[in-house]
């Protein structure tokens, strides 16, 4: 009899539980989708602010805006956490074109990668060689190479469903490309822009120079996919042609920037820390709608979320708006480095750095226990469509928080159309869906709710 | 020993099946997303053809163009059923406008409803009453409605998670509110755009007199959502201001038009008919891209994907475009009629419209063993993100096919951004995404395949 009781209570104690939990999620999506925030507040970052690259007048301006909406948001804390940044500029607009024979030229579309050096103050003439990865310069050798531009024109991949993987697959030309031709002599590096579609917007991106001196370093760029179609098929007819490019991108010295922090304290764990951010700065081009303005509102309107429904979270839920994800990650490793330093204890990182789309769920960096505990969740996000529990990647913001204990995670939109957007003049604010965009913050919100209620076991 | 045998005959036969079904369904999305022709010929009939309303021009040009799709697709038969589709035409541009006080007056869009008749020549003026509803219009009675133009004001709730079930709890407005306000009297209608957001773009749609006498049909329009937010504020403010609105659209007699089919016969079982297709109609607002060109060019995608893969159906899968969805159906009453008339045996039928977006899944119209036996083919769709299996309508034009032995389905892209475009101006091509709309078809050649493997038990 006292055992079924005690069954009795369990049973009631888990159907009460569901039940909590149901409600809560709904409350936290029907919040989102009927009083949603993070739209407006996006709105403001991307039309009146703009693109904000790491020490750029409108990172700080972005910086002091974010910080004004956590003020106001009635947090526990909220503060600035400084950190050093470098500084790249790209100057005036870049020019190019295809000299396919004296005086017959075809503009195409470029624009310098970030971290890039000038061309020669006239600009860079060359010969041209095509190349589809940095493995095949090694096969052409110096003799092939020197004195020439180097243009890497291997295409994302097409036939792969997820297109980060597609990403993944190309982006080492970009981030070392001009650093590996430089070793066999090239000029300048022209690279195709990592984008699926064929048209004419550039796409940037962070690039090394590795250890290559500095009187060493060559120029690169990024090519629109309709320019780099025109250059190899002008190529492949005369291997001869030349391409001229000019830009006067600059390195300056390092500068001060912040994250920006707000948190709730817990109320029964106040010692365990739940991290919720995106990054702030963005790339120069478009106004960072989607890379990565949407991870930021999302992640403030995962607080916001809580107030308006009358959650009280027993643990501290702390959102992150981390500065210069894009060219340094200095942020994210300040942030990791101080709360190691001061020994706080992180549970969970939540990051959103892959688009404002629909949500369709989320890569988790855990252990197989706590990655079951959350795949154990799942029927909870069911009527929101989201089904993806997939082990992987959280995100590079929260990625130095990484220990033995810590349950990273990132948040998957659907990624068909980000490509089309990222790092280029296409990424702006008339791309995202306010429903999207709130559907991706009532997820979050879920997620986190879920965490702060049960722990990580 | 021998019972062994048996048991890894069949084991193995199993493996084998699954097997081949994974490597099919991975060369039809393979095939798809890379060399994919449902977008290139989309973005013809978009910008080439445009909008296509029944009985249209581009009604009939888009009936020429699609068959000469199919007659070059090396099917085994093409033709054209005739059908008689009505014609409703828009006329000059509508004009609308709020006047405040005698002389102030404020702009606002609208457009015809579809089938609506036109206002008088000079346009009509009169005192507005707003009402969340038909049932409303009850309560108000003759004396508050009579001479007044009834402004039906209910928004799509923007709570839900599916935007088509926001749609479904607003349509009566659109399509009975004429016929229910003239009963009281109104002499013209004015309805909220069924947008989920705030912008300046009507959207139209079909409306129905019902048996109302011609002499007593009143003029319905649709007004942006903007549009619906400042009228009703300023009826709030002044509830005595007067709308204007003019239009001059006209109903003319049925005209002649055409389904356009073409089918790829049967191996084993040509009998047996598996029909996959869309409406080749489309309101005359913007160029029809999503509702429903993408669901015709997805349609015929399907058996240019089996032909590209080299897959023999043992059915006979015939593509159907149908004529006039919108404002008659008559495409799909004429289609089933035949098929009814000639014994033919449809064992199933999957429609596309409900745009061009990123494919979730499917909702199936089918007995509980056939749901099943779809349901059981879910991690073959994992792969590609398919997770939605869901019971419910397949589709409007498949829809008079049904009888106690068919399967019916409809692909079920994400609805998120589906109503910014539906029925409006901005329901144009280049809100389409080639990744998205390919991967739609390939979804539906997937689906295809395994009804045509397995058969429908």
């Amino acid at each position: 009899m006292k055992q079924l009781l005690v069954i009795l209570v369990l049973l009631s104690t888990q159907i009460y539980a569901q039940d909590r939990d149901e409600k809560q999620i709904k409350a936290l999506y029907h919040q989102a989708l009927t009083e949603g925030s993070a739209y407006g507040w996006l709105q403001h970052l991307s039309t009146k602010i703009g693109g904000r690259l790491s020490g750029s007048i409108q990172a700080q301006q972005a910086v002091d805006y974010t910080k004004s909406l956590l003020d106001n948001m009635g947090l526990d804390k909220v503060w600035l956490q400084p950190v050093k940044v470098p500084k790249w500029v790209r100057g005036t607009p870049e020019f190019a074109y295809i000299e396919s024979a004296p005086g017959i030229t075809n503009n195409v579309a470029i624009r310098a990668l970030g971290g890039s050096v000038a061309t020669p103050f006239g600009g860079l003439k060359a010969e041209v060689i095509e190349v589809q990865s940095i493995e095949a310069l090694k096969g052409l050798g110096r003799e092939r190479i020197e004195g020439k531009i180097v243009f890497f024109n291997r295409a994302m991949d097409p036939g792969l469903i997820d297109t980060f993987q597609a990403y993944s697959g190309c982006a080492d030309q970009r981030y070392s490309g001009a650093a590996e031709a430089g070793k066999y002599g090239a000029v300048g590096v022209i690279v195709r822009s990592l984008n699926l579609r064929l048209d004419d917007f550039p796409h940037t991106g962070a690039m090394s120079y590795g250890n290559t001196p500095v009187a060493e370093r060559i120029p690169a760029a990024a090519i629109s996919t309709n320019g780099a179609e025109l250059l190899s098929t002008t190529l492949k007819l005369n291997p001869s042609i030349k391409l001229y490019f000019k830009q006067n991108c600059k390195n300056l010295p390092d500068v001060d920037s912040y994250n920006v922090i707000g948190e709730i304290k817990g109320s029964t764990h106040p010692e365990e820390i739940i991290v919720v951010g995106g990054h702030l700065d963005s790339w120069d081009l478009g106004d960072g709608s989607h890379d990565d303005g949407a991870g930021c509102v999302q992640s403030m309107e995962v607080l916001r979320l809580f107030k308006a429904t009358g959650y009280r979270p027993k643990r501290t839920i702390r959102v992150v708006l981390f500065m210069n994800e894009e060219n340094g990650l200095r942020g994210g490793t300040a942030y990791a480095k101080e709360a190691f330093a001061k020994k706080e204890r992180h549970i969970f990182a939540l990051e959103s750095d892959s688009g404002g789309f629909t949500p369709r769920g989320f890569t988790i960096d855990a252990n197989q226990k706590n990655y079951e505990q959350i795949v154990s969740w799942k029927n909870l996000f069911e009527p929101y469509l989201i089904h993806l529990f997939q082990k992987g990647y959280g995100g590079a913001d929260i990625g130095p928080l990484k220990d033995d204990r810590i349950v990273l995670a990132g948040l998957r939109p659907d990624t068909q159309r980000y490509f089309d957007h990222h790092h280029s003049d296409n990424d702006t604010f008339e791309h995202v869906n306010q429903r999207e965009l709130h559907l991706g913050a009532a997820t979050m919100a879920s997620l986190v709710y879920l965490i702060d209620t049960y722990g990580i076991k």
